[in-house]
């Protein structure tokens, strides 16, 4: 067996990054090394970086750089309203979206026993605590799979005894979805929640 | 205006990669982050390396972290054969084929007066006295495109003064190719050079 090169290495460690196979690996390392070797050495520099300095915020439990991060520090926020999510990318989505004023606690995942994420792991502790802080309304923005549900049940839960507003972000059909091709469980949910057109009748 | 996050900039920095959008960078550093630190510092590490410590084969052109590479220093090869070939990714496919037992000599580009790429660049004096080394056979591996076949055919002349048997690969159907869906040049390329079936007949 012949040694492994320095570009073999760099190939191998590039497929460790998702969506990226052997032959995208190869050509993003062909493509620094004949074109972009300036790219190349920031990618390789800001990545080092990241890896050490990111953490997590003891606030919202969210991916920072900093103790408490950049939304948990922006005071301009509605400290009542307190948004539960999964992840730092639903986070990046809700503050994309633009329509959302609040705080966020981020779980970093879902209840999940079978790959011993229980609620400690989540964070609901630090959850409920988060809670005592001001905040009145909580809203359960989890995935609408089997363990984002057992999730948000676990924390209304835990939640319980606390004096505060509890919902759960809309289902129903998407905008722009073709109602022959959303899936039967979501009809269900839509219908099921549908909102009265009428003024003074819908809340 | 804000100023940029460690994290912002690790998105920008993942964006320099080809095939890599602003979502696709999004996703590859919040999974190194959150699932595979290892893996990022890893990646950051030999890729640093690489773009620092990669030069190109003084014999052969290629991309290679020692003064002569793995290719060129591999004794076992034929050394009447040189294969000419645009860049290293057509290194890697011809050896990944496993068909040729030659030496390779990489252009890195073709001939493209309007970027800027002359003789020079594409190293033809250097393919010209690669040639006096003990080659008796060249083969242009040169894309099939109006760039390629200049290339090809400015280094035909540059070594027609030499003793040499000058070739240029194949143009055809590939394998597996419907004839149907070929295109018209392909298929005068494929007719015009047709192989006889007879024994002895063809070469």
């Amino acid at each position: 067996m012949k040694s492994q090169t320095l570009m073999d290495q760099v190939v191998e460690a590039f497929t460790c990054l998702p969506g990226v196979g052997p032959k995208s690996a190869q050509r993003m390392m062909l493509y620094l090394l004949e074109r972009d070797r300036e790219g190349g050495r920031r990618l390789a520099e800001v990545l080092a970086r990241a890896m050490s300095d990111v953490g997590n915020c003891s606030r919202c439990r969210n991916l920072s750089e900093t103790e408490i991060c950049e939304l948990c520090s922006d005071a301009s926020r509605d400290p009542a309203v307190l948004c539960v999510v999964e992840n730092p990318a639903d986070v990046l989505a809700i503050e994309h979206s633009g329509g959302y004023r609040g705080y966020y606690f981020v779980l970093m995942g879902t209840l999940s026993p079978i790959d011993g994420r229980g609620p400690e792991e989540i964070g609901v502790d630090h959850l409920v605590n988060r809670c005592g802080d001001g905040v009145r309304e909580v809203i359960l923005a989890v995935s609408s799979t089997v363990e984002g549900e057992a999730t948000a049940h676990y924390i209304a839960e835990a939640l319980a005894p606390q004096d505060l507003s509890l919902s759960r972000i809309a289902q129903g059909i998407p905008l722009g979805g073709e109602l022959e091709y959303v899936d039967g469980v979501t009809l269900t949910h839509a219908i099921e929640g549908r909102k009265s057109l009428q003024r003074g009748v819908s809340e």
